[in-house]
C-alpha cells in the first residue's frame, strides 16, 4: 500500500487538473441541445480508463446515452467489485444564481466548484484514479468493474433494461457506489437505505379558450383554482399525506433507530440558518432526521399556469399544471402509490374541470443491513484514511439503480459516498470538498484491499 | 337625421378601411416593446377626429401614454356630453392560440377579428364616425368632448390623476362609454352596474437556495405547498370566500333582481358547451348571472414556481407567486378588501415561509341608476337603430373609470356598449360583430340627437 499511497500523493496536481477537464464538458443529459456534450463526456471516461489501465473498455449502447464499461479482472479468487458512477450532471437552471459559471471549474476555500462536482463526476473520478494507482503499481487486489452510465440525471429510465440485457458482462458480488454525502464534515458516513420516489406531473383543464376573468368570474371553476385546490388536499397541516392508503406499506420508525439518530450532531438551529428559513416543518410526531429518512414526503417542484409575465392580466387560463413527488420509504411500492395517488386525484378534482397525468420516475426505497460484509470491508478503508469508524445514516434521496443491482445482478450495493451537506446538488453552486476528493484516492485504494479480504 | 343617415350608409366601406388601419397599430400598453405602436395609435386617433371636424385636438401627457382630447362645443344651451373610449388593447399572449394573426384584421362570418376591435378601438371608432357624419352635415346637436386614453388594459393608473388635473378641460354633464357588451345576440343592453376589483400578486419566500427535494423533502415547507395551501384556503368548496369580513359591505341580491335576471334568454348548456366545460361552478345559492353580476369573486390569473422546463427535477425552489383578485360588488371597498387579504393571508401563512404583496389595481364597483335621464335618451336611440328595447343588465368586469367620472366630473356614466357575448376580449381570436359596427354608427348619431332633448 505504501507505493500506491506515494503514487497518489505526487498525482495529486494531475487529478484535480484531469477532473477539471470533465468537469468543462456541459454533459447535461436532460438538455436535448447538450446530446453532442453528452456523449463527449463519455468518450473522455473512456480514455481516462484506458489510461489508467483498465481493460476491455468500451461505450455500450442503451438506446440513450451509452454506458461506459471497462474492467481488471486478474486477481484469480478474490471478490468481483462493480464500480457504479454516472457521468450525466444535472440541468443548471436556475443560470443567473450562480456566483461562477457552472462549466468553468474553480477552488474556492478548499471546495471546487462546477456543476456535477459532488454529483457524481468528482466521485466517480476518485474511483478510476484509485484503481490507476493500484494497477500502475502492480495490480489489484480484487476484480474490478466499471459502470459509469449517463442518463442518471435525466431519468431516461433504460438502465435497468441495459442492467438486465448485460446481467452477464455486469456479474459481481458487491457495487461500490459513491454518490452519497457524509453527515457532516468531519464524520464520514456510509448510508444503508434511501428513499425511493414516485414523481408526476398533472394539468388541470377547464374551458377551452382564455376567458376575461370579469366576464366569466365567478361562474366557473378556474383552472388555477382548482389545481392549488389539489395540491392542498394531498397533505395536510400536521405534514400527514392524505391519499388514503399511503402509508399502509410504511415500515414504522424502530426505538434503537430513533436512539442511534438522536446521537448524531444534528444542529437544528444551524441548519436553520444556512438554508435562510425559520424553523423546519414537517410531519407531526418526528424529528427533523426522521422525517427526512424514515418517513415520505410530499413536495411540488413546480408549477405553471396562466398570465406569468409582469403586471396584472385579467384572465382565467385554460390550464395549469404541477410536478410533485413523494418521496417513498420501505415498503412503500411506486406502482402501488402511482394507483392511489390517482384514484384520490381523480376523486377530490372539483366540478367544471379535468385532470391529466404523466408519470416521470419512479423508485423503490432500498435498505441495505449494513452488518453485510462488504459493507464492513469498505467501512474499515474509511476508519483508516479518515481517522474515525463512520457513522451508518440513512439518507431521504433515492438512488433508484441500487434496488436494480440487488433485483437484477443479486448484489448488494455499499454507499460509500464522500460528498458533504452543502454540496448544492440539483441546485446552482455544486461543490465537492477538495479535501475529500484528494483524501477519496487513498480511501478508495485502500477500500479495494479490504474488500479483497472479504 | 336622414341627411346623417344616406351620409353614414355611403360611407360604411371607409370607415372598415379606416378601422383596419387602427387595428393593424399593435398598442399594447402593457408590453414596453409596444411603447412606440402605442403612441403611433395615438396620433392616428388625433388624425382620425380632425378629419372628422372634432376642433381642438391634442393629445395630453399622462405620465404614462396620453389621452387623446378633441371637442366641438357649439351647440348653445345642449347638454355636453364626454365620449370616453381607450385605444390601448391587451396583449396577445398566447399567441400561439390565435387562427389569425392578432394585428391583422380580417372579416370573417360577419365579424372582424382583431386583438382590441371590440375592447375598445372598434366601439370609439363608431362613435368618432357618428360624430364626423353629423358635422359633416350641419353640425352636432349636443356639445361633445373626447377623451380617448392609452392606459386602460396597461392599468398603470394615471388615468384618475389626470381627470383630477384636467376637470375643467373633461367638465360635462353626461358620459358616454361603448366598451361593453349585449346580453345576447339580438337583445340590445345597457349595462347599469359593474364589479370593481382588487387584483394582487403574492410570492412565497422559503429557503434562500434550491434544495434536493431528496435531501431536504419533509424537513422544511416547500414553496409551492404552502403556495397552494395558502391559495386553497382563501375560497371553500362551496364557492364562499373565506377572508374574514369580506362580505361585510355587500348588498344583498334583491328579490326584484333575481325576477328580472330569470327573464333573460340564459341558457347553461349552450354557455357550457361555448367553454368547452361540463359544468359551471360557483357560489352555492345563487344562479350563473347573479354570481358573476352580483357576488363576487376569486380568481388566481396566473401562478408560478420552481422547476416548469421538460421533464422531472427534484428540486425544492426557494419561492413561488400568483397573480390573484376578487371581483367586487357594491358596496365593497377596494381599500378594505386590500387589508383584510393581506391581514388573512398573513394569518394562515405556514410556518417556515414568507410572504409578500405586491398591488396592480384595484377599483370600486360601480351602480348608475337606470331611470337617469342620460341613460333613458340613450335607450331611445338604441331602441330605434335596433328596433327593441334595451335590457337593463349588469356585468361581471370592471370600467374603473366610471367610478373616478361620478367622483371627479359628477357626471354618470352611460354604459352603450354595442359588443356580443363570445367576443373573446383579453383572450385569443378577439371579434367584433361588423353588423353592430355598421349600426353602431348612426345609432350613436342618433343617441347624440336623443340626449340634446334632455
Amino acid at each position: 500500500m505504501e507505493k500506491i499511497l506515494a503514487y497518489i500523493e505526487k498525482n495529486q496536481q494531475r487529478y484535480v487538473d484531469e477532473l477539471f477537464e470533465l468537469l468543462r464538458i456541459p454533459s447535461v443529459s436532460a438538455e436535448p441541445k447538450n446530446s453532442g456534450d453528452v456523449l463527449r463526456c463519455a468518450d473522455r471516461i473512456e480514455e481516462f480508463l484506458r489510461d489508467a489501465g483498465v481493460e476491455n473498455v468500451k461505450t455500450v449502447d442503451t438506446g440513450g446515452f451509452p454506458f461506459v464499461y471497462g474492467d481488471w479482472l486478474h486477481a484469480k479468487g478474490a471478490p468481483t467489485i462493480l464500480i457504479y458512477g454516472h457521468y450525466d450532471v444535472q440541468p443548471v437552471d436556475p443560470i443567473a444564481e450562480w456566483k461562477n459559471p457552472p462549466f468553468e471549474p474553480v477552488i474556492k476555500n478548499g471546495f471546487i466548484h462546477a456543476r456535477g462536482v459532488a454529483d457524481d463526476k468528482g466521485q466517480i473520478f476518485a474511483h478510476i484514479k484509485a484503481v490507476e494507482a493500484h494497477l500502475k503499481n502492480g495490480g489489484l487486489p480484487v476484480n474490478v468493474k466499471f459502470l459509469v452510465e449517463g442518463e442518471e440525471e435525466g431519468m431516461a429510465g433504460h438502465i435497468d433494461d441495459v442492467i438486465e440485457k448485460h446481467k452477464n458482462l455486469l456479474k459481481c458480488d458487491a457495487v461500490l457506489i459513491s454518490d452519497s454525502h457524509w453527515f457532516s464534515k468531519d464524520l464520514p458516513s456510509m448510508c444503508y437505505a434511501l428513499r425511493g420516489i414516485s414523481y408526476f406531473e398533472i394539468t388541470v383543464r377547464g374551458p377551452k379558450k382564455d376567458l376575461h376573468s370579469g366576464t366569466y368570474g365567478g361562474m366557473i371553476m378556474n383552472p388555477l383554482n382548482a389545481l392549488a385546490y389539489i395540491i392542498s388536499k394531498l397533505q395536510d397541516e400536521n405534514g400527514h399525506i392524505l391519499v388514503p392508503g399511503f402509508y399502509d406499506d410504511v415500515l414504522p420508525l424502530t426505538d434503537s433507530e430513533r436512539a442511534e439518530f438522536k446521537k448524531l450532531p444534528y444542529k437544528e438551529k444551524e441548519f436553520c440558518a444556512e438554508l435562510g428559513i425559520r424553523e423546519t416543518w414537517g410531519e407531526k410526531g418526528y424529528t427533523s432526521l426522521e422525517r427526512n429518512w424514515v418517513r415520505p414526503s410530499m413536495d411540488v417542484h413546480g408549477i405553471i399556469g396562466g398570465y406569468t409575465g409582469a403586471g396584472p392580466k385579467t384572465v382565467i387560463s385554460t390550464h395549469a399544471s404541477a410536478k410533485i413527488s413523494s418521496r417513498l420509504v420501505p415498503n412503500q411500492d411506486p406502482e402501488k402509490i402511482k394507483a392511489l395517488y390517482e384514484d384520490y386525484i381523480q376523486k377530490i378534482t372539483p366540478p367544471g374541470v379535468s385532470v391529466e397525468f404523466q408519470w416521470h420516475s419512479m423508485a423503490r426505497p432500498v435498505i441495505v443491513p449494513y452488518d453485510n460484509k462488504y459493507v464492513q470491508a469498505a467501512s474499515k478503508a474509511f476508519e483508516a484514511t479518515f481517522g474515525k469508524k463512520p457513522v451508518f445514516i440513512r439518507e431521504g434521496a433515492s438512488i433508484p439503480i441500487t434496488i436494480t443491482f440487488s433485483e437484477i445482478l443479486k448484489a448488494p450495493s455499499v454507499l460509500c459516498g464522500i460528498g458533504l451537506p452543502g454540496d448544492n446538488l440539483h441546485a446552482p453552486n455544486e461543490r465537492f470538498s477538495l479535501s475529500n476528493f484528494q483524501r477519496g484516492i487513498p480511501c478508495f485504494a485502500a477500500m479495494y484491499s479490504e474488500l479483497a479480504k472479504v
